[in-house]
C-alpha cells in the first residue's frame, strides 16, 4: 500500500474497545486519514510511505479532546485569583470583559490558546465564548479541530444586544462553516441561569433540525441549584427536561450537584456530562461524582474550562487531576484508573461532540488526529505500564509531535501553523493594556 | 561587599513574613550562605562577586522542601496502579520490596529520586525507608538536603530484625552524620500500626536527648483509626499523645482523619502536620482538612510520598494539587491562597523538620539554597501576578538553575552531580529484573 506518511513508535494506545498496549506498532497515513494501523514488521514490508517518522521511546495516543473551554480567556490566565466565585466574575472578569473583549482580543487569545493547546497534545476544543467566528476562524487558520459554540445569553454585550442577535450571528457562523473539515458549529446556550426559557426552547428547536450539539453550564454549584429552585420552582436539569432539552445532543458542562435520579436521567437519556476537575477545585464549586456517571453508563468527558479559572489549558494534567480526584471523591483506590482517564479524554470526548465516528481512537478510516509523547525521561523511568505512566506522570512538554487530519501542527515541540514568538508577544501587549505590571501585588 | 555569586532575576518570592514579590532584585552568595537580598541597582553598585548569573524572565524561590518521601521507590513507580490501598501494598508493594530492596536498589533509587527533585527545584527531603544510611550518603553525594529516617518497624526485613535492631542501625546513621552541612537524621517509626508502644517510648525519649524530630505516618485512612480503636482502645494521635510524643518534634504525615479535638491538640502542643494530597487522593485515604488546620495554627508542610502512590516527586505540582483541593475540601475558593501553597512547600516544610534556622526562605545569613525557574514560555502569559502564576501554572520542566548551600547543582535544567543517562539506565535494569516489559497489560 502506497501512503503519505508512515508513523513507527514503541507503544500506542489506540483507545480501542480493548483498552489495548500496543508494542512496536505503526500508523499509516494518507489524505488525512488512518489508512492502517500494524505491526511494524507488517508496515516494513506493505506499506510504501512518502514520509516516514521514527519515534523510539515514544507513545502515540489519539488527539485529545479538550471538551470545555473558553479559550479567548487565556488573556486573563492569574488576573484574579483565590477569590470567591461571585467576586472574581463580579469584581474581576466580567468588567475586564465588558472593557476588552472585542474580536482582537478574541483572536490574540484564541491563538494563544490553541499554541497551549497543541503543544499539549489537544486536537480538538469545544468552545464557548463571544466572536466565535473569530475564534473558528483563527482554530482553523492553526489546523486545529474546533466546536464553536454560538454562544446565546439573555444580557446584552459588545457581541449582540438579544438573545435573538446572538441567535443570528450564530446561526451565520453555522452557515459559513457548513462544510468545513476542522470547523463545527455547536450551539452554546451559556447556562440555565443566564438563558431564559424562550431562547431555550428555541435553541432546542435549532439543534434539533441543523443536528448539532448543545453545550451548556450546568449545575456548576449549589446556588445554581438553590437560585433556580426559587426563580423556577425546579433543579436546573429538570427544567432543561421540562423542554426536551436532554438526550445524545446534551453536553451538560460540571454537573457537581447531582441526585441519583438525575444520573438515572442522564443515562437513560443518553446525555453527556463534561467534567472539568480543576476549575471545579479552583473555584470551590463542589466535586462530580464521575465514578457513580461512569457507573450508571453515562458518558463522561473532559475539559480544562477556561484559563481563567484552572489556570491552564493542559488536559494531560486535568486527566492526570481527574483520575486522582475521583478516587478521593468515590473513597475507591480502583475508580476511574489509567485507561478510564485516558478514555474520557480521548473517545468520551469525541463522543460528546457527536465526533467519535470521526476521532477519538487511532483506528482505521478515522481522522489522522494523532499524538506522540516522549517517555524517555527521568520522570517516567522505569515504565512498568505505559498507559499508567502516561496518566499519572503525564507531562505536557513531552509532546513532541502533533497530527491533525494528517496535518503535521507541532514538530520536535515547536508549532509549524503558529509564530510562537508573535502570539506570546502579542498576550503581552494585552497584559500591559489589562493591568501593567506592579499594579497588583 | 565581595562574594562568589550573584544571581539576578526579574523577581523574587522570597517566602518572607509578608509575602513579598519582588521586582528586579539580586541575590549575593557567599560561602554556602545568602549573604544579601537586594535591589538590582544597588546590588551592582555594591556587590563585587567572582561569578555572575543573569536570568531574564526568571523567578527566584527558596530550594523546595519535600516534607514526606521513600525516595527508593521510585524504582517501583507504576508498578501496581488503581488498585485498592490493601491489595496494592500485601500482593504487589511489599512481595515486590521483600524480594529486591538491598543497597544497590536504595542506592539507584534515591539517585533517581535526587535527579527528579533536583530537577524539579527539591533542594531538601525527608525520607523514610530502609538502608538509610545509603539514601544518606547518595544525597549528599548529589549535593542535596536530606532528613535521613532512622526506620523502626516491629517486622523483621533484609535491613534489621527487630526493633531494637532498626534503633540501633539508625543510631549508627546518626553518630556517622552528627557534623554534616546536608545531612541530618530524624526518627521515622513508620506508624502507629506498625511500631508497638516500647520502641515508640524508646523512640521519644531517644528524640528528646538527640533533639531530632519524629517522623511518623498518621491518621492515614479510616481503616487505621478502627483498628486502633480496636487494639489499643484509643485513636492513634490520643495513643502518641499518651506516650508524651505530640509536640514540636512530632512531623506527622497525612493526617486525613481529624476531629476538631485533635485539630486543637496539633496546635496547642506545636505538632506538624505534612499534607500529600496527590497520594491520599491516589490511594482514597480520605482529605486532610488542610485550611482548618492552617486557620487553627497548625505549621501544615508539604510531601509528595513515594512515586509508587503518586508517581512523581514533583512538588510544584503537589503545591498547586494542594491550592486546588484544599479549596474543593473547604468549599471556599479563597482557601489556601497562592502565597500559602508556596509557604507550605518551602517555609512550612523547613519549620516542620528543625531547618527554619538554616532554610525555607530567601533571607540574609540562610543557606544558599535557590531555585530559578523561567516564566517566560508561552503557558505563563500573560503574567499579571508572579506568585500566582508560579502556583497555578507551575511545571518543574521550567526550573533552571538550582543550588544548594550555594553549589549549584543543576545548570541550564542539566544536573551537575548526577549522571542523567547513567541513572536512567540504572532504573530500567530494575526495570528487567522486577518485571520486564510485556509481562504486564
Amino acid at each position: 500500500m502506497q501512503t503519505e506518511l508512515l508513523i513507527h513508535a514503541n507503544w500506542m494506545l489506540p483507545v480501542d474497545s480493548r483498552d489495548s498496549t500496543l508494542e512496536h506498532h505503526s500508523i499509516a497515513v494518507d489524505r488525512g486519514r488512518i489508512a492502517a494501523v500494524l505491526p511494524r514488521a507488517e508496515a516494513e514490508t506493505q506499506i510504501q510511505a512518502a514520509q516516514t517518522v521514527e519515534l523510539p521511546g515514544h507513545v502515540l495516543i489519539p488527539g485529545l479532546v479538550n471538551a470545555h473551554t473558553h479559550s479567548p480567556m487565556t488573556l486573563l490566565r492569574g488576573l484574579a485569583d483565590d477569590l470567591p466565585l461571585m467576586t472574581w466574575l463580579h469584581e474581576h472578569i466580567w468588567p475586564a470583559e465588558g472593557r476588552w473583549v472585542d474580536t482582537e482580543f478574541v483572536a490574540d487569545g484564541t491563538r494563544l490558546a490553541a499554541l497551549e493547546m497543541l503543544r499539549g497534545g489537544v486536537t480538538c476544543f469545544n468552545d464557548m465564548y463571544f466572536y466565535p467566528e473569530v475564534t473558528a476562524r483563527v482554530a482553523a487558520e492553526a489546523g486545529m479541530r474546533v466546536l464553536a459554540g454560538m454562544i446565546v445569553v439573555d444580557f446584552p454585550t459588545r457581541y449582540a444586544e438579544t438573545a435573538d442577535e446572538y441567535l443570528h450571528r450564530g446561526l451565520e457562523l453555522h452557515d459559513q462553516y457548513r462544510e468545513h473539515t476542522l470547523v463545527r458549529p455547536a450551539f452554546a446556550p451559556h447556562s440555565p441561569y443566564a438563558v431564559s426559557d424562550a431562547p431555550l426552547e428555541r435553541v432546542r428547536t435549532l439543534a434539533d433540525e441543523l443536528e448539532v450539539p448543545i453545550h451548556i453550564h450546568l449545575h456548576e454549584t449549589r446556588d445554581e441549584i438553590q437560585q433556580s429552585l426559587r426563580d423556577h420552582g425546579q433543579r436546573p436539569l429538570a427544567r432543561l427536561d421540562r423542554m426536551g432539552m436532554l438526550g445524545p445532543q446534551l453536553v451538560a458542562i460540571h454537573m457537581t450537584q447531582l441526585e441519583d435520579a438525575e444520573i438515572e436521567r442522564l443515562a437513560s437519556t443518553g446525555s453527556h456530562v463534561v467534567h472539568c476537575p480543576e476549575s471545579n477545585l479552583k473555584l470551590a464549586s463542589g466535586f462530580c461524582p464521575v465514578a457513580r456517571l461512569l457507573e450508571a453508563g453515562v458518558n463522561v468527558a473532559l475539559g480544562t474550562d477556561g484559563a481563567a479559572s484552572n489556570n491552564d489549558l493542559d488536559l494531560l494534567a486535568e486527566m492526570r487531576t481527574a483520575a486522582l480526584l475521583a478516587k478521593g471523591v468515590a473513597g475507591s483506590a480502583s475508580a476511574v484508573p489509567a485507561t478510564a482517564a485516558l478514555r474520557m479524554a480521548t473517545l468520551n470526548g469525541a463522543r460528546a461532540l457527536g465526533l467519535d465516528d470521526e476521532i477519538g481512537s487511532l483506528e482505521q478510516g478515522k481522522a489522522a488526529d494523532i499524538v506522540a509523547l516522549d517517555l524517555g525521561s527521568h520522570s517516567h523511568q522505569p515504565l512498568y505500564n505505559v498507559c499508567s505512566q502516561l496518566v499519572y506522570t503525564a507531562a505536557s512538554h513531552r509532546v513532541s509531535q502533533v497530527w491533525v487530519h494528517g496535518r503535521q501542527v507541532i514538530r520536535d515541540s515547536h508549532p509549524l501553523t503558529l509564530d510562537e514568538p508573535g502570539v506570546i508577544a502579542a498576550a503581552r501587549d494585552w497584559q500591559q493594556r489589562i493591568r501593567p505590571a506592579g499594579e497588583s501585588g
